[in-house]
């Protein structure tokens, strides 16, 4: 197919390519970082930090993909205004004869990290041609796969101890519903209900039965009592019920503890019930103690129903005032509880696009040497930090995280004091001292060397899961807090900061 | 891949699918209706219709999907609890010996056209665990594109005259920026910036260049002229130039009109200028009124960065009032806009998921007789209409269509008066008279008989543009309006509401 080729990319990318062949420019060495230019603000809540994903697909996708027989065909069908064609056989050789990707080296913040806006969290070096064409790819695997690992681990968070499950495809967008899973998995939730993508992933998919089922079970004479029957009988070691068709307390519960005993006299175990609708809070705490009455204390009370992390946080927080009325242990039903993430996880409810740009940083000039470049605005603050850089992470003597840290390339912060400057007000900065950072760690790591995949677990999803938990444990409470965050700290080299200012000022001379 | 097969499910459509195998349920015929619940709340504006799209794709994957080697290999390889296999070899022989999709019939309104929440959309008739199996991937193909073909009708209607563009590939959700392109395009876009998924539906992509280009050259010794005239001169008759990289107004309309003054003297046309950052409407303007003056009446001006329908209904209005102001002509600027529509297109800021289902509506009984079925909800609103059922469109003299009515199968709306239900509330209801009401039109096709094509358009990208372009004209202005519009009337047959509020006694009883 080649709308999953090279040829996904936005139409200019192709005409600019074609013009640096032309001016001799396609071959140039260029650096383009990637980086997001604000956290994810959902309205009633905000992000204080993002998850990278996407990184183990992308370079998978660019692994396989250049220019073939069928892209070349596609290039010699399109038409300037004029009717002669728009894209030349010097270009579409050159092309050809192009490493494509075989001929990029690439640096990233390995997936399942917490990120922050304006740091270079992935760079791209390769011939200028080549690292343009990969612009709109790039974004668009990138955007949407931190976009959604940031959401699902607030969700996460705000689930406490209990597990996440994610089942958004259907109002997912299309075939991203794919990414979704992926990107929920490595910000910790513990499966999907995606059949294909849990199963490729190694993350055996779950799920229990729709309402439909007991519809047909009704239509055809029959009861809400027998469907439960007939999945108990089908399923009797992976018996989850789906209570709320009908009338959760009046039939639903009462009509699940009934085959729960059946199972129990046969030797097995029921896995739990499903909410999905009314207050589920309420019904959660009503549930539970019908359940334990019965017995059934062990088994799982699965949510779901338009769940983000400000409902699951409500309903926790409702469950833990509301469930002694009742004679049920809030800690103990707490613990029971599943938080499916449907839509509102897989379309991030709230802010559906993550604000990821690709910006050349610096290119060589025709003698070889590395020229920064820039690209000013009148907000300083949409200024991308120019040069060939590095992104550190300090952390102080409780090993929380203090500070991110933009250098340029040859710089080394083990020196102390560390000193840092605002990223857009040069005459505002701070230094820390060894006391405030005991320890700096290099945030990227070379995935990619001229094409040539770098071994490491950077795009790895269980590497990945782990990573987001270490990340999270050393984020201050109050930047991971769901509402109104503390703003983390970024930070530029003096260095970095003086050779940002030249280049404005040079640019606007 | 077996994220584009089959497999491309939730699980839990595999483990009913089994059990209605099991219980000799699998084969009985079903009817399922998709529907939405509510019109797109973008939460300062709100949609008064949708616009269908999604229908082709969806034929054309299932016309190519069912269980292959791979996908039983998978089923194989899936535990229960209880270690052994969850997917029986009988199931998977009734799924290899299946029809598949090649057993189902479809009834669908066409792409493009005008639709409101809770009509049945689409039908499925099928047998039962086909269908379930279908569920899934129909709800993921129809609601995202359906999403975006609404947000982009609603950005067309707000451009006026002026053409409107997608731009939005990279920041869409990923491999779904192919369907924003295509449901832009049923909704009115002329065309995309997306290369691939324009050229395969025929409709060639648009571009002009990025940033990046003028800071290659600045940074190679050179300037913003010289990039412009490196452009004009490999782009000669398509020469469009993006003029904000440095300052608009002082350096990049001024350099524009160098080299669109020296393509007019080497014989070529120039295209036009973009503008991506700072006050548009201004800009435009003050754009215009400086390529006039050079005698460039003629070339577009395109705008770019957010759009949505409110900021083009924004920037139009500016520009209607500020206009004269600097001696430009307000509507002639107004008809050389291109309105770029990116990321809040393409993710349908505001609203990021269409509130589609799928519901069994119908199944045959063990003598083969169809039976309704319902499900009922605490919320009447949410209660689907129960058996198989008709869709049907009333129009006055003027040709306006003022209400939708869904009826049993075997009704004839062609009589009158047309009595006509409120969909929840049963004891709320009108009569139309041949006055009111002068054309009646049903708005479903058959698209599928037994799995064959119906040979007709309903999927066809060029009659879908064109069937959006006659609803609208056909669609109340207070229905149209970009806030807070006119609530279209969905009503029942008088026949229909019976045997529904028949059901929900039936079931509470």
């Amino acid at each position: 197919m080649l709308t999953e080729g090279i040829l996904f990319t936005d139409h200019y990318q192709l005409t600019m390519a074609q013009l640096y062949h032309r001016y001799g420019l396609a071959d140039r060495s260029a650096q383009f970082d990637y980086l997001f230019r604000s956290y994810p603000d959902y309205g009633s809540h905000q992000a204080g930090y993002c998850i990278t994903a996407g990184l183990g697909p992308l370079l998978e996708w660019m692994a396989r993909t250049w220019f073939g027989r069928e892209e070349r065909a596609a290039l010699r069908d399109i038409r300037s205004n004029n009717g002669a064609r728009l894209f030349g056989e010097p270009f579409i050789d050159w092309l050809t004869r192009s490493e494509g990707f075989g001929s990029a080296s690439m640096w990233a913040v390995p997936e399942g990290r917490v990120v922050h806006p304006n740091t270079p969290v992935l760079t791209v070096e390769a011939p200028l041609a080549v690292a343009q064409l990969l612009e709109t790819p790039l974004l668009n695997r990138l955007n949407y796969a931190t976009l959604i690992a940031t959401k699902t681990s607030r969700v996460v968070e705000a689930a406490g101890g209990a597990a996440v499950m994610e089942f958004g495809m259907r109002r997912a967008p299309e075939a991203a519903a794919t990414v979704a899973t992926r990107s929920s998995l490595i910000a910790g939730a513990v499966g999907s209900s995606n059949f294909a993508a849990s199963y490729q992933l190694g993350f055996p998919s779950k799920g229990t039965h729709a309402h439909s089922m007991v519809q047909v079970f009704m239509a055809d004479s029959g009861s809400e009592l027998d469907a439960f029957r007939a999945y108990a009988d089908v399923y009797p070691d992976d018996c989850l019920l789906l209570v709320d068709t009908i009338d959760t307390l009046g039939s639903g519960i009462p009509n699940a503890i009934t085959v729960f005993e059946e199972l129990r006299r046969r030797g097995h175990r029921p896995v739990g019930i499903r909410l999905d609708s009314g207050d589920l809070a309420h019904l959660a705490i009503r549930s539970a103690a019908m359940l334990d009455a019965a017995g059934f204390e062990e088994v799982s009370i699965v949510l779901s129903s338009e769940l983000d992390e400000l409902t699951i946080w409500q309903i926790r927080n409702q469950i833990s005032e509301e469930a002694a009325r009742y004679g049920v242990e809030a800690g103990g039903l707490l613990d029971r509880l599943v938080d499916g993430g449907g839509t509102r996880l897989a379309t991030s409810h709230g802010y559906s696009s993550l604000s990821g740009v690709f910006k050349l940083v610096a290119i060589e000039d025709s003698g070889g040497e590395w020229t920064p470049a820039i690209k000013i605005s009148e907000t300083p603050a949409k200024v991308p930090d120019p040069g060939r850089k590095r992104l550190w992470r300090g952390y102080d003597r409780r090993g929380t995280a203090n500070a991110d840290l933009v250098t340029l390339d040859d710089h080394d912060p083990d020196e102390r004091p560390i000193r840092l400057v605002h990223p857009s007000r040069s005459d505002v900065g701070r230094t820390l001292t060894h006391y405030e950072v005991s320890e700096v760690e290099s945030l990227r790591v070379k995935v990619l060397g001229n094409g040539r995949r770098v071994p490491n677990d950077a795009g790895d999803i269980e590497a990945s899961r782990s990573r987001r938990d270490a990340d999270l444990a050393r984020l201050d409470p109050g930047v991971r807090r769901l509402v109104n965050p503390h703003t983390y700290h970024v930070s530029l080299s003096p260095e970095l900061s003086d050779l940002k200012q030249h280049l404005i000022a040079g640019f606007k001379g």
